[in-house]
């Protein structure tokens, strides 16, 4: 029995940063067995969590002094936040403990975190967590690295936050006992490895969403025969407009294609949930944020020679919803002045 | 009641094209409840149709002699052959009959092709599916075009294929009866725009299965700090070869995938079930076909006007793969040479 | 001697267009020695072609009634207007005529037009012109198609709009009497060569546009670090803001990389005129046209398979650049507030 | 009158790194008046540098030693041994010395180094240098960071390097005296500047490259119709073969081009060079390599937020052209195969 079981043999947790996510996670350790001692400088959210079974901790300090050793903390914090929160914590634990960061961390971070607490004899886990707000529900999907032992010891945690076996139909070929991969989670292997995963996760899912978006977007111009296209020297005219008659029904399209269609996933499911409402879209503006992960796979596809085009087309699609693009296009009218004497056409009304 | 009915208001469909998707679709249909009058010109595949309760023809003037009017024909065929069957079949139809293309068309070939049929007042239907090999277990998705009023009397039939409200959960604000596209099928406007919600649909299919397999490239490569690199002025050294020391387990992280993370799909539960195999896909040589599709959609949209640079990206990803960037990459080696004097490096031995 | 010359051996040609680069054009023949017979609707323009040396002819009638068979038209027209002069012009015409359309056709009407043509024994000749506003200076680059008999014929005139060996070094290994290209006029092909090469010369253009303009656009924000960024969960920070605090003298930039520098070009010497002016460009807003040739290569190079990711991207940049990626945008702002309850962050104040 | 300089009011410089382009530019600076002090490990090229008048030095030692207070030692090497070189250098110079480093150093390693020379009082300038095989001829262009006077002393080094204000025609605005951007060179900021210029400048250099040999692969195409296309389920048909019949001169194209066209540049003329010799560039593979400034330019961008389609394009077809889209493919086969069934088809032999 490993000393940061509880005499019942549960497996106890420290954790500290209960927003959204955080407390979704601890009510779902808690109902699957894990004695969760939790604690946030937000005095509600320790409140809410001790509603559902959590001990709450007043400090730092005394998260650390309740938990029994070899202690485990799980850190769910803004990425920002992290290093300062591991300086304090850091000289409260001793050889032997473990944090865990779940938030989305670089993995670059992560090597050097391990680093850092290895020198006090610490174990350092990462975790990539999908599921977003979502997950309460459907369980949370996790990559993660670090010292195999540290996983051992933890996989209680794990396997109480995955989704489970049945979230998906068994593949064929797989048989026997279910591996961890098929009930949710998996150990990626050393430090960072996690965080790399899950970096990598949400590089594929900028582009997913961006491929989808695309799409869509022929789909919705495609009546644009039906428009008067200004027909000067600036602008390229339609040669077929015959061809482009088409009102589709969008929201009805996404709706279609969750059934039976090879493109069927579960972000077409939550687009079919948004247009059910306004196929539209009227309430966005389009401006599109990126949150790091997307921008360190590309840096990481570069550094190790891999071509991605489409993801970091993908990213860029976001960059330039952002403004970003605005110098590179006045460079482009400037040349296009200086070697045609063409002036700009006057942006259409949009939106 | 509709002509087209058999007595006991069973809808009746001439099928003609009995490949691995055709006769799947007519048993599908027969276990429905739509009776099927089939052709192709081989006997084999007529007589498995027949065993499952269809029809058999013995030619094209056998079909439609064995239909009562209104008729319906639904080809099923090689885009390359469907103009032929369409000029065998036209003359033996009669004013107010239909003829189904749920084939892989270009759309533009529907406005065609219905201009020319409405000329015998023949009316035409354009039927996107899309299900592959597992359409006959899982049903089909499809994306209808044409005269509003065919569709409704072929409506048996498409639902008789379609996957059935059942293949999906329920869209939040989606109440009531459900609708066609919550079954699996969708009348999607006039003719064309079956096969051009279709085009888009596997323009869409590109970018998803380039973003995933993008990704998973970069998890591949995780480990190039681990190899020497050759370290001369014309390769590009590793800055960081500690940061790239990762051996994923990439099976392992396709199927974790599947369960509660943002990017589950069913091209991600294939892809699980291929990798549940062999993980290193050493079998497939990497040369990636393209089938029509992909090349449509990118003409739309830059017909249209509208961005789409995933979309391209992932068609020009399979260009490439077929060896069709050779002569732009010489130019850029001789242009290298040029200015540089730079020798080509000798291509390392990958595969 | 051709029917066709003047009495001296000096080629004789219509000429229909005189816009401000038809003008120039006939300006540079008529100083070389071709006798123009000149016609546009503006009685402006005939006059100060005549006073250049031209003879203006008072309709399309009056103008081949001047011209001695074989005789040869120029069209220098807007694409849309190309057809409906050639209706005019065609019955006017005699067999063995030749019909020039030196503007920006898509050269598959070539194709068209030369057989429509060719049944009333009309040779027509498709030449793709470069050079701008700067044409009457510099000189026209032409790319030529159609018979070869036709181009023989009309080599005067090319010659004469040509810039002459003299506008570039000799390439090394080019010896002997200088060939047409290296004076700066090509017979490229049957027809429809003369505008593929010409759809294709504009279509590298607008990817070096954007590769320049992108390049700029990383200096231009190379102060990044200085800026205090948004740091919320929306946003990615900027994990090294001291790599980013510089402010480039970008017009001094572009002046500095016109000499002896690998990237050269006329479009950076045009750069660095715009930006002598005015490195901030602040007049322009960055809405950047396409007027058909980057299309319809794009399309082209679909078609024969080929890949071109960088000549699509600027492409489509240009789109997005017209708002046309708004819909995308909003498709995927959608999916973000479905999946993680993401809100848009609001644009901040750019241009 | 500077301690550096020479009796005669001339510039003195040590000069480290005699390999092709430092042997090149020693000579042009001697030419010039700048009184340089050599060493390389290999002495034949230490002699050369002699025949030319430089002072040649057995060692780093010696070369220091030959050098006046307030010295300065320009490092002309590859990226990989800058550190080396300047740990042993570093000890023996004095404050108020300056190192230059004129190589490709990634402008990060300028920020470093910058800060450890500066605990020292030693002063570091950062040059970025274009010009390649042939800047002995056309001169160098010059990107400059660092102290801004220590490039004023270096300012005559700079001068005799650099092409002069006649290497390009004088932009339209510019008048009075010539600034050091029109003769090429430039002071470009504090530390750094230099080679982050330098390193846009060859990420523009890819952009155009691709930009170029992508239109020439269209070209090269354009045959496609000729061709007897595989006609089976996994390939596209072309549709319009008739469109594809040119056998397009592509090394005259090229020559035309450099002519009078909007796309005339360096780069083209160098083609224009390799084509004389032989259009079809069979004696190169096509494998492009990247010595690292492209990869960084991409990294700054995204650091940035600034999209850069065009350029990362340009570094992806790059990777590609060096097998390591490999398994990215055999994923899509390997879904392909797990949707449809899909055979890969067999390579076509091409090259």
């Amino acid at each position: 029995m490993s000393a940061g079981d509880t005499q019942k043999g549960r497996l106890q947790l420290g954790f500290v940063g209960l927003g959204r996510m955080g407390l979704n996670m601890v009510r779902r350790m808690q109902e699957a067995g894990v004695d969760c001692v939790v604690f946030d400088t937000h005095i509600d959210a320790r409140k809410e969590a001790a509603s559902h079974g959590a001990t709450a901790a007043d400090s730092i300090q005394d998260l650390v002094a309740k938990l029994s050793a070899p202690r485990a903390v799980w850190l769910m914090l803004p990425t920002a936040v992290v290093d300062a929160v591991l300086d304090q914590l850091t000289p409260l634990l001793s050889a032997g403990d473990t944090v865990i960061d779940g938030g989305n961390s670089h993995y670059v971070e992560d090597l050097r975190r391990a680093e850092a607490l290895g020198k006090h004899k610490l174990m350092y886990v990462d975790v990539g967590v999908s599921g977003g707000v979502w997950g309460r529900e459907r369980g949370y999907c996790q990559m993660i690295g670090g010292p195999e032992i540290a996983y051992k010891r933890l996989e209680p945690a794990f396997a109480a936050l995955a989704p489970g076996i049945e979230a998906a139909p068994r593949s064929e070929s797989r048989t026997g006992d279910p591996t961890p991969a098929e009930k949710g989670y998996l150990y990626c292997g050393p430090n960072g490895a996690g965080h790399f995963v899950k970096m990598v996760h949400n590089g594929i899912e900028y582009g997913l969403m961006a491929a989808y978006a695309e799409g869509l977007n022929v789909l919705q111009n495609a009546n644009a025969g039906k428009q008067q296209r200004t027909a000067d020297a600036e602008t390229a005219p339609l040669e077929h407009p015959e061809r482009y008659q088409y009102d589709f029904p969008i929201g009805d399209v996404v709706e279609l294609w969750r059934r039976g269609s090879v493109i069927g996933s579960w972000l077409l499911d939550l687009t079919a949930i948004e247009m059910s409402r306004d196929a539209t879209l009227k309430e966005y503006t389009g401006r599109v944020s990126d949150s790091g992960e997307g921008r360190w796979t590309a840096q990481a596809a570069i550094d190790e020679g891999v071509p991605v085009p489409i993801l970091t087309a993908a990213l860029f699609g976001r960059f330039t919803s952002q403004g970003n693009d605005l110098y590179a296009n006045k460079v482009m009218s400037a040349m296009r002045h200086a070697f045609g004497g063409h002036q700009e056409v006057k942006p259409d009304k949009k939106g």
